[in-house]
């Protein structure tokens, strides 16, 4: 690999990326909130070297976000499905997914989120759950957390952030 | 590179990933929201070498994220800015930040959302607008939309994600 352990970096973000940053990763995620299971269906479903999906399917059960487990009699039968932690990746998919439909799709959407119950086509954005409040430009910062650092709160602080983020 | 061209599917997720699907790119998104803007300053927030950081630069231009624009009267003096495309992501690094800070930070947040006005800590969460209803499993789920092909629409009806998705 060719990048350096984002681990040792204390921002979430590059933390979530150490586990999830790559192709194949996120899209294995999407088949199985999609109720893929099996390796086989991953494979059909992306059109991926075996070699390869084995080497994703082991980060993302090391990682936490899928849990292997056999589902037949047979020996070597196993699926793989979603952890909480897993489950929790929900709104980063939805977030592509509503970004891709946005820029992405100059033919019209071929997936869309809609309402369970009413079928009605949802509009997905982040709000403040404590406030209601929309997260789009100039409303929300980012503010240094209770484990930050001395160096973290600098480079927060010097960061000029005020017209862009978030 | 040694994925497929995920432009080939239709599922708007590929297509985003087909941008930003790479450690480095969303780590070179995150650091212009947070309001770096020149080589030298993303080389020293990434520790990334010069040449992959030319190489990802150029794609984020290309794809649309980022502008390329002279910031003096120096020729070879050049600044990338968020265009609207690459502002539109907020939602996807946000969705990356809260889960990275659920998930991977035992020792506690180094790094949160807050109110601009406020200050206070904020909880992300995604909500259908049209409706108010939170995103949650179960909440919602993926229909087709009007450019879907007859073989998505199969595709579509044929998944199981009564239980998983959305």
């Amino acid at each position: 690999m060719e990048h350096k352990s984002f681990s040792d970096m204390p921002c979430p973000i590059a933390r979530s990326l150490e586990h999830v940053g790559e192709w194949w990763s996120i899209l294995i995620m999407r088949d199985a909130f999609f109720g893929i299971k099996r390796f086989d269906d991953f494979q059909k479903s992306l059109g991926i070297a075996p070699n390869m999906l084995t080497r994703r399917l082991k980060g993302l059960v090391e990682s936490g976000l899928l849990e292997k487990r056999s589902y037949s009699d047979h020996a070597n039968r196993y699926e793989y499905v979603l952890t909480q932690r897993g489950k929790d990746f929900r709104p980063v998919l939805i977030s592509f997914l509503a970004w891709g439909n946005k820029h992405f799709a100059p033919e019209g959407a071929n997936l869309l989120l809609a309402d369970a119950d009413t079928g009605k086509v949802a509009n997905p954005v982040l709000i403040d759950k404590k406030t209601g409040k929309e997260i789009v430009q100039g409303s929300h910062k980012i503010i240094a957390g209770p484990a930050a650092s001395a160096g973290v709160r600098q480079a927060i602080k010097a960061a000029d952030h005020t017209e862009t983020f978030f």
